[in-house]
């Protein structure tokens, strides 16, 4: 057991308020936020002095060690946590995607993704269940699996990837009136799933087979008329909704849209769509493309990435994730000569922190309790562990970082934790 | 072969203009039209004064005779046109709906159909074709049903009535990838089949088995989510779209939107929409909500149909249609004790040009120029028959209506021409 | 000095979480909130079994004994607060109108409101400062009264009400560039003040005379329209926006556009527009007519303040007033022959707490934690008086409400602690 | 009297319409159109083969030999309309200010305007005749403008400009509700004058003093608030709308909005907002940068045009006008030190159906009936000549251009008909 901690000097930021206080830790818990604590002997000092003292970020959308089309992500439970807290986030929402299309249970999928990652993680994490498929037992499994025997809360519902994770609009909508009675999220990949497949097939059939064509083939029309569909249903369904990986003005519109109809809508832009834009899928070098390769994929329009943080600043988008989903060389190099064979993700649970930072705060678009907000907070509030997590309060986990927002660092594959 | 006919003293009314003068026809061709024209002896003479001269109406949505789930529309090819004639329209354009899921071709279905309507009809009419499955053969068919031997230039499309017409988005899209090719217009039927058919099932599980399940397991939102998808996939496809019975406002909404970025999309409301809301479905007499039945349902919101009329008036909606589609009490009553079942349909061809002026030119939305438009030209102008039908002109047909703007009847099924 | 309180058994809510705790209080002030403190002999107790434990409800937009045309509002800030009390409320935001067009300074104006608050008030004040004209110097004391030695931190700005506080776009703007400056808040009443002045003539011109001119005269398209001018010219002045008594769809849909441009703007609707309707403009007793007489008027479509309450739970928008404004019947009655002359003001700041629950928790709308933000917290945070007001934590004050959700009460004149 | 005229062998377009005959013209009225005309001996032949035979253009927006701010635009009656006939355009509306300000009646500005064009023009023209002020005397001077003896039957409303042609909110709501009763149209100039006055003086203030402030002090926004507002105030005074130069996004999305809502809105984008974006203000060479100085800016998005045009496809625009005002050097040179200085303005009236033919037709957007339709015949219908204008018909005037669709040229100040 390790000695108290004594956090001295810092200011304390939380989503409501910034203040300077000391911060006594004891066993992993907040015991004292005080304005002068004096350490005892026996106690460890952390000098926080023009430091900001935060709520540990939360990743609500990471997929370690994911199994998919005969590959597995190249960041474990492992290397994707230590990532992770390196870069200050402290807990992940990673996705169990249980074979449920070929009768597996959401239990058996669970239990899967729990013996994977209990022995890796060095840092909390939970889980949001997939739904692939609607099948006769799943009403049953998703009351099961919400139950505190499991304690999920969050289902996700894939709106592309057809034959594979993609669900049809009965089915989806089948589940999300499941999740209004379980008092469950129904997160979701917004993305018209038949329209990417036909293009898939036209662009390969006209011999457009590089990186270029990955983008061509998701247009961003079809992310807003997907998120418009997955908001409609929800609200059928009498179920809140939360879009994951918002990336372009046509989603986070038609989520606007919908709110300003009434609905209860979250979106989640990420890290990579705040910070990039989709002009790298041209190119020339093949890998470099590829390497970009996510869906949905990074905006071709250059303003959009300011755009999704001055909705962030304004309310109209909640939180950011990262999908981080890695893939090496080899892995990449799978889609030589045909695009969607490319592997599809991006790193950024590291990153995400900084390079929120630096587009939100440093840029004046928000201020740090809006940071904590929309790095920590919400997530915490959203997925119903808050305020265990998501804030510096006594009682709370001491999942603490120590943020200096002065100083200056260079992403690299050289420096950075994610695996190699 | 009729004598000559002089059409005296009345005022001609086109889409771009009125004015007054005579109008000289011969062998069914208008050959002039000028201030004052003497009438030869052999002429046959009107007297037009106090009376618009206008194009005659055409219609252009709706199912003669068409056979749906074991019953077939009362209103033949025979009775239909008939009661269309007797209301001012001269033309029809209806729905050729081959069995293409079962391997009909679309033009042994387009054959079937003109066996039904040649030796029947008494007034011009036109064929859309639906496409309700895609088939490997389907593309090779639609370019000959649209070659001049059949003629077809426009193809429809059911986004409801899962298992039986409606299509999924893959196949909608590769369809209208197919009318952009052909330069065909793509007509769709906009409501999400999908939630349909789990909120039908829902409604009655609970026991709701009346009219009122009808609206209920169609709310309207799920109307202008399948309007902001057609036109999605339309403008992905680089096809022009025509949405069919517009019933909602947030089908109208849904359509401006899609008109504000550029995007090639009409509009057509139907008479009953214009001039009727959904309180009917709540009737305490079974029968009387089971005649409202029809799909999209009417809307529950009084003040949509002023609105409707208010778009066709600012240009935001184009055209009006009927969907005429008539089924007696015998075929309504099918539907007791289970509101699925109900044949989904009401009348209008009759009195559509009545309806519209009434709920147009008598309100004040519009002027009789835009009337002869939202009735007739625009019609003819979008299914490429204009000016032959749809104008006042020298060398068109003599499709002319003398129209009494200031006289007043009732619409009763003892004066209409409709199968009783 | 009053002994400590002790607050046991009760459900404490928070805007962020909710949880059964006992809560201490001394001096004012919350020292200890905890599972189970055993109250001391010289402790007063009191029981909250079954009840919720709130924040005290902040109503951020009232008009206690405020001058206006002649004649003063009723509720003088003694019977004021004395309401606000007795109905759970224990801050109000009051507005200073200096008469700054006949050269007032600011801090003279503020010093009269406080000279006629100060003896009186029975809780919490603050004070908003309306800008009605923009004078040479007017900057200078704007930087005046926001300093510490004034402590104001908004401004208001009426868009209407010409000739007596409606100010000019140029003179807004130049003022919202100044509150960008100085980081304070803009409010503004939105409606345009030269399209009422004309209407209102137009109808006196043609006898309309009686309260229905009243709404006539205000049509629901330019109080969004105003709130549209606002929201942009609050854009280029850098300055967030925030928008008293929205009392339309259109208004909160101007709202949701800017928000979804990325605009920091906050929208705030009041108990009246909640829960009634504009029908009553219609009522034929002149007097009952003219006791809801208010500036905007009530919506005269029956489905806005459901929406208006779904979009406080969406989040578009953010916390809830009242515009107590209180004339009697004496004062109502200077407008009969002349509707433009009836005083323009309701109650409400004994209501709010409880028609906001009604109309929203009741309802099934939001949850309590949500109500304790739209009533209590967000005021608080947005007037920067958080978490000293606003919340139920450790070092707030003790501004706490013991709210029993299950009681049932009747609004009435003869219990009500208003001026009668 | 020049002899009979027949134009063989071309394709005839108009709006509704495109067709290969032969055009007889005599004494300036088409009157015959028909397959093959026999050309008589004394008659003159043109051969049209591989040309079409369209409607002459209308522009309906230029400023030819306008005095403002002590000079006088470069293209008089005579050199603007000379440019005009050179680029096909055969009719142009040009704007008559009377200096209404100073006591001017209508009237009398209406007849110094006809003293100056009617000598020197050598095309069709008329005159939309501004108002700028509200005085006693206005109501009734638009009665007798718009009398038959006059002719008038469109206002224009400057929301800019203020000090000199600005016209406030109760001014021009006053003066669309006289058009309302006149059935005269309400033409707007939209941006918002009085943010644009405090700009302006903030920039200068701040040291920039070049063409960039031009475009700095007009943000985007403040057209698109301005369109709104026109929109707002035209619909409650029941009137018709026409927005001059649409130049941007938001004032065409404001446009749609309100034609969404079912009121009657024209927008016309000009030649220059079709062709080019607002980076010229930033051009290093001052004389390049002021010549692009027009009211309001450019768009500086560089995707604006083609949207314009999308706009113009789909309807949601209506007509293309040029605002043709142009300055030469030592004008704009007037400028230097103050962007406030420059004369706004630029050319166009010669280029602009070459223009819209390049970034329509040629670009695929839109057919040549569309482009009729957009360069002259709703030009014609909105203001009343059509079809004596605006068509190619028997009875219309000969105004008729021989269009070569496939010819290439060059934009020059060496080769136009502008005052160089």
């Amino acid at each position: 057991m390790s000695p108290p901690l004594v956090i001295k000097n810092g200011t304390v930021v939380n989503d409501d308020g910034m203040f300077k206080a000391d911060v006594l830790v004891k066993n992993g818990i907040i015991v004292e936020i005080s304005p002068n604590i004096i350490p005892l002997p026996d106690m460890e000092l952390i000098d926080a002095s023009d430091r900001l003292v935060i709520p540990g970020g939360i990743d609500p959308h990471t997929h370690m060690q994911m199994p998919y089309m005969g590959e597995v992500t190249k960041d474990d439970f492992l290397k994707g946590t230590e990532a992770a807290v390196a870069g200050g986030t402290t807990m992940i929402i990673d996705f169990c995607c249980p074979d449920h299309r070929n009768g597996e249970s959401l239990m058996a999928g669970y239990a899967r993704w729990r013996s994977w990652a209990d022995p890796k993680v060095c840092c909390d994490y939970g889980l949001s269940v997939a739904i692939t498929m609607w099948r006769p037992e799943t009403a049953d499994q998703m009351a099961v699996i919400t139950s505190p025997e499991f304690g999920v809360n969050s289902f996700k519902f894939y709106m592309a990837y057809e034959g594979t994770l993609m669900v049809k609009d009965d089915e989806m909508y089948r589940a999300m009136q499941e999740c209004a009675k379980l008092r469950a999220l129904a997160r979701v990949h917004a993305e018209n799933g038949a329209v990417i497949k036909e293009k898939e097939k036209d662009l390969l059939a006209k011999g457009v087979t590089g990186p270029e064509g990955h983008t061509q083939s998701r247009p961003e029309e079809i992310e807003a008329e997907a998120t418009n569909r997955a908001c409609v249903l929800a609200a059928q369904a009498n179920c809140p909704v939360y879009i994951v990986h918002v990336m372009t003005k046509g989603a986070a519109a038609a989520i606007s849209h919908h709110r300003s109809l009434g609905s209860i809508v979250f979106g989640e832009p990420i890290a990579a769509g705040l910070a990039l834009d989709g002009s790298h899928y041209y190119d020339e070098d093949w890998l470099h493309a590829a390497r970009y390769v996510m869906s949905p994929p990074l905006s071709r329009d250059p303003t959009t990435p300011e755009l999704l943080m001055k909705l962030l600043a304004s309310g109209e988008l909640h939180l950011t994730g990262t999908d981080n989903c890695t893939y090496d060389c080899r892995q990449k190099s799978l889609g030589k000569g045909n695009f969607t064979k490319i592997p599809n993700g991006i790193n950024g649970v590291e990153d995400r922190m900084s390079v929120v930072w630096e587009k939100g705060v440093h840029s004046g678009h928000i201020d740090p309790m809006r940071y904590v907000a929309i790095t920590s907070s919400t997530a915490a509030k959203i997925f119903n562990i808050y305020p265990k997590k998501g804030r510096i309060a006594v009682g709370s986990d001491a999942d603490i970082v120590i943020f200096n927002p002065n100083a200056y660092r260079i992403i690299s594959k050289d420096t950075h934790h994610h695996v190699s």
